[in-house]
């Protein structure tokens, strides 16, 4: 049995929404158990280079909380993968971000990758990943930050139909709120190509971190 | 529970070394049961274009036969990702190389790779995935093929140190023969940099497939 620290990059009243991302990795990792914590002040979220910015201090400061707790891995679940360069270098467990392991793992199914965000361009860890990779890259209309998803999927669905459209073989979700709307089947059910989830994909790369330790 | 076949591309005698990459990831992934099958008359298994090309078509027949049998998912144990391409279309379930998988999760850690071979170039996924993002490729001295791994654990260390040196952050070991004697941990020992184990990558990319269908 393993313990995951996952970081909220988004201030969050209800204790029900905070477990979310954990409740994802728990169900498809079994033996794996998570606790979860919000950064605080932050009720929007991460959606621009200054609420990143406001983040990181925040983030390093629960990680290390965290470490110190004794768990196995961290998880900064957020698709920029903020503080991640930081933390890498100051604690001695792993620690991954979502952005370059969605990144990543759909470039382990193939190069040709269409990217669906919530920013104006892919994040950087989308960017510097997959490069000339990207075939294209769509922001749902209507959507500024993360809380703007839910109410949204139809127009979700047409951009992630027009990533397809565009070639994209598989289609990488670059924003955690995909997650937490459990958006990734929703847009499978639309589209004749794999979708990658990003706490998912977090949480598969950071099992990988742990696991190749024992 | 889930089922995932795994072809093992190499004609092994013994019962327990067949099973072996299979052991790997249900130990890695409790969930999960495995079916291997080695394919015939290929005792040294894949090292060079020639046998690839006789390995495919034999690939391509097992992978029919496991997919007939109900298995969630397959893994063709081979960093060479032979066959991948014609089963993607052939099948109607995931199916996945290590080749990929292991560039892409290395990917997700750092973007300075160092890759261990036993070829003379990289193997082709990881020419693809990675491009310039390998910093190095080592072939360990006095390994023709992945039968020789096992008597050359000196010489692979020695080359996994060379990949350090060279400024690699990850090293992606680029053979499952790598997986069959457990190199990933005995290199980790030996350098200050995480090691993908190809197997492993293998496990949990074509995991990720399987759980996000369900």
């Amino acid at each position: 049995m393993f313990t995951i620290g996952i970081i909220r990059v988004i201030t969050l009243e209800s204790e029900s929404l905070v477990k979310k991302h954990g409740e994802i990795v728990e169900r498809i990792l079994p033996n794996v158990k998570t606790y979860s914590k919000c950064i605080e002040d932050q009720p929007e979220g991460i959606y621009d280079e200054e609420s990143e910015k406001k983040a990181i201090p925040k983030i390093v400061k629960l990680a290390k909380e965290m470490e110190g707790l004794g768990v196995n891995g961290i998880i900064v679940s957020c698709a920029g993968d903020p503080g991640i360069d930081v933390l890498e270098k100051e604690l001695k467990i792993p620690v991954t971000g979502a952005g370059r392991p969605t990144a990543s793992l759909a470039l382990a199914i193939s190069d040709k990758v269409g990217v669906l965000g919530i920013t104006k361009e892919p994040p950087k860890p989308f960017k510097e990943v997959l490069r000339d990779y990207i075939v294209a890259y769509e922001k749902p209309i209507g959507v500024k930050t993360t809380l703007d998803l839910a109410k949204n999927i139809d127009s979700i669905i047409r951009a992630a139909k027009r990533l397809e459209s565009a070639g994209a073989k598989v289609i990488a979700l670059a924003c955690t709120g995909f997650s937490t709307i459990n958006a990734a089947p929703l847009i499978a059910n639309n589209v004749n190509i794999p979708v990658i989830d990003p706490v998912m994909a977090a949480a598969i790369t950071i099992y990988y971190r742990i696991v190749s330790r024992t």
